[in-house]
């Protein structure tokens, strides 16, 4: 397809209640759907909250990719509204945990990634992922990276060169870069980015809202408040993010020169 | 050292007038001189002009590095002035032409850098490079890229993982982006970006001027003016450019997982 609707559920998921975090992910999947919205992304952890007070929190708000009730729940809505949904979720695989991201759609369960780069306290809880993926779904070839990937260029590069024309973005951010920087991060690529954040405060940790949708032009096409939960929505054109040129002359994988680099 | 004083000087060359551009060069580093700068970054082809109507005008203003008369000039007077020098420069190398940048320092020629990711008809002109250096001097190590190896995230990255503190950046540039979206680059590889933009038109080429010092936390510490010849100065700290913590627990190299790369 070339033109398809896309958004970014900005919620704020309640720390430690799954159940209640389950209901607000249907609510809003309900609002997406009543705007015809073709994939609609999620933040980080929108199961289980962030800022677990204990291992014991963490483990007792995972749950199996797939298998797991969100991901049933999401299974049964992403085929009933055709629709594809990434979102944010704590995982529990045997006795590790990781902090991963599901992709689902019309189809049923399409893949997960678990985040590589782990920020700050998550290093204590979750294990790290070690690969990153672009999933080619009849909508558009998804790539997933999750929160502070971002500052990392090899992560959105590695999708990019996968041949993502979407990067989905769950995120939990806390810092105040990403969303003046994502730009950058868009035009190298020639990529969408669609940046799901979420709200409210965790202890001491205040997320800073304002998701947002980027071009691969590196234009904000859409962005959230700081502190509602909201929908926001783009329609893009894929055929923007299969053009990798910046000038009739420049394309930004072609001009690459893999020898020259040290990386 | 520890803490130094770098300027970007935006000027505007003069195409196809090597002498006026060599003048012009030596006026403005002793305006830096005057202020006790230890490093100064030029242009992107400060020798030559950048807009060439024909090869033959190309070939006419290169110069050999080392040997040529600008490089001469800025030897003596990075000497006379103890003081470090990055200029780009239309560089001849027998019957090639290269968009070089040379470094130069009290102790005389240091390195050059031939431009890797040409843009649009300087494809015509000149032969691309292969390789990114970072030069260890007295007073920092210093990187080297040009214009529009921006928009590669592979360039400063290469500098970075090869230790550059700085990121010396001769430029021409033309597109709207860079000023906006340099604070990433910087902020990615936790390292200071003196950005050196020239101003003027020639033919249908506008330059945007606006030349920038960004810090390791991505902060613009220096902007100048879209449209005046004028020195932005910044005293920098490098012992902010060695720390490579976003957070306590979060370095951006340690941090990075190559072999989950796809590059």
């Amino acid at each position: 397809m070339d033109v398809i609707r896309v958004a970014a559920a900005q919620i704020k998921p309640i720390l430690g209640d799954p159940e209640k975090n389950r209901r607000k992910i249907a609510r809003f999947l309900e609002l997406a759907h009543n705007d015809d919205v073709d994939l609609v992304v999620f933040p980080e952890l929108s199961n289980s909250g962030y800022n677990f007070s204990s291992t014991e929190q963490a483990f007792a708000t995972s749950e199996n990719i797939p298998g797991g009730k969100t991901i049933k729940l999401l299974e049964r809505m992403a085929h009933e509204y055709s629709m594809y949904v990434v979102v944010g979720i704590n995982e529990r695989d045997d006795n590790a945990l990781y902090n991963s991201a599901v992709l689902v759609g019309p189809e049923g369960y399409v893949g997960k990634y678990r985040k590589v780069h782990l920020f700050f306290n998550e290093k204590d809880i979750f294990k790290r992922g070690n690969r990153f993926y672009v999933f080619d779904t009849r909508i558009a070839r998804i790539g997933i990276m999750i929160c502070f990937d971002w500052i990392f260029p090899e992560a959105a590069r590695s999708l990019a060169l996968q041949g993502a024309e979407i990067i989905a973005h769950p995120t939990n951010l806390v810092l105040p870069y990403w969303q003046k920087m994502a730009p950058l991060r868009a035009l190298e690529n020639r990529v969408y980015i669609i940046s799901a954040n979420r709200i409210g405060i965790e202890g001491d940790l205040t997320f800073t809202g304002r998701s947002i949708i980027v071009s691969p032009k590196g234009e904000i096409i859409a962005e959230a408040s700081r502190t509602h939960e909201e929908i926001i929505y783009a329609d893009i054109d894929l055929r923007l993010a299969r053009n990798k040129n910046v000038t009739p002359k420049n394309n930004v994988f072609e001009d690459r020169l893999p020898e020259a680099y040290t990386l």
